[in-house]
């Protein structure tokens, strides 16, 4: 049984069509997906934009789950012990979000195993799920990149494309992902 | 310089002055702190009670700056890697409070050095400050028991009684805690 940190926005939360579909929403325009690839984040938008999205109450409620993420997590969890850890103290907003969020989407994930941190350096696990270089780069268990737009030129991790593959990798053979 | 995990509860925050306080005055009865002593924490209350006052919106946010922890915290935080680390995610109220707590009253912390988390197994640090026995038991540094009337019986950790005797634990010389 392997301890295995697994990050919320980008890798179980679609942040990517969220902030899409918030951005046309309440900025109408329509932005295509491609644009956001190898580019950092948010940078699509006008400045500022993005942060305000994030500090927007609801915002972090009501992000898509992440294709795969809900059947992998469950039989990750089964197996292993796993804790969802996400960088939610820059915005205050999306504590409380977070919270209710798993709760609704990862019922399965006792309180005990949700940490909300600001740096992730803190975390000692065996594996690290994540899609951001800063916290898998002092990491001192296996990082695993998670695919993210912004992620796209990063070649210093394992990286896993989405969560068939994070199945395939853990050797999850029962999951229809 | 090493890194330093430091509980909220009981040890930056006064919870014991508190809940008896919050208890005066919501259910009318006075209780000698000194019937606190080696007892479990909320076994002084009526069944309930305890959990009860925690679940309500306001209680940690008022809760009263433990006597001389901001100015050896400071110091510490200037010498050292500081992260607060308390396990919030029992009480969902609780994670925004405790931030804008945090935010009043020990502004000189970073939001990357708060980790709100459920076990504090995943945990990883040179000092661990806190006073619960579940907490220090797993932690693979050096424990440090903060005194609370709950812990008086234990004997398995090194324990500072005050914030006084974590200064000269850590040779903290300038600070007057």
């Amino acid at each position: 049984m392997a301890r295995i940190a697994i990050d919320m926005d980008n890798v179980m939360a679609d942040l990517q069509q969220h902030v899409l579909a918030v951005y046309a929403k309440d900025y109408g325009e329509v932005i295509d997906p491609r644009r956001l690839d190898s580019v950092p984040e948010g940078s699509v938008f006008p400045e500022g934009v993005m942060v305000k999205m994030l500090n927007t109450p609801g915002f972090f409620r009501s992000i898509p789950v992440m294709k795969g993420s809900q059947e992998v997590v469950k039989a990750l969890a089964a197996e292993h012990e796993v804790f969802i850890v996400s960088a939610a103290m820059e915005f205050p907003f999306s504590l409380a979000e977070k919270l209710a969020w798993l709760n609704e989407h990862f019922p399965f994930i006792h309180w005990r195993n949700i940490v909300f941190c600001g740096s992730k350096t803190i975390v000692e696990a065996d594996y690290m799920i994540d899609d951001h270089d800063k916290n898998l780069r002092s990491f001192k268990g296996t990082p695993l990149l998670f695919s993210a737009p912004h992620n796209l030129p990063l070649t210093d991790y394992k990286r896993l494309n989405n969560w068939e593959e994070v199945a395939t990798f853990f050797e999850l053979s029962e999951v229809a992902a």
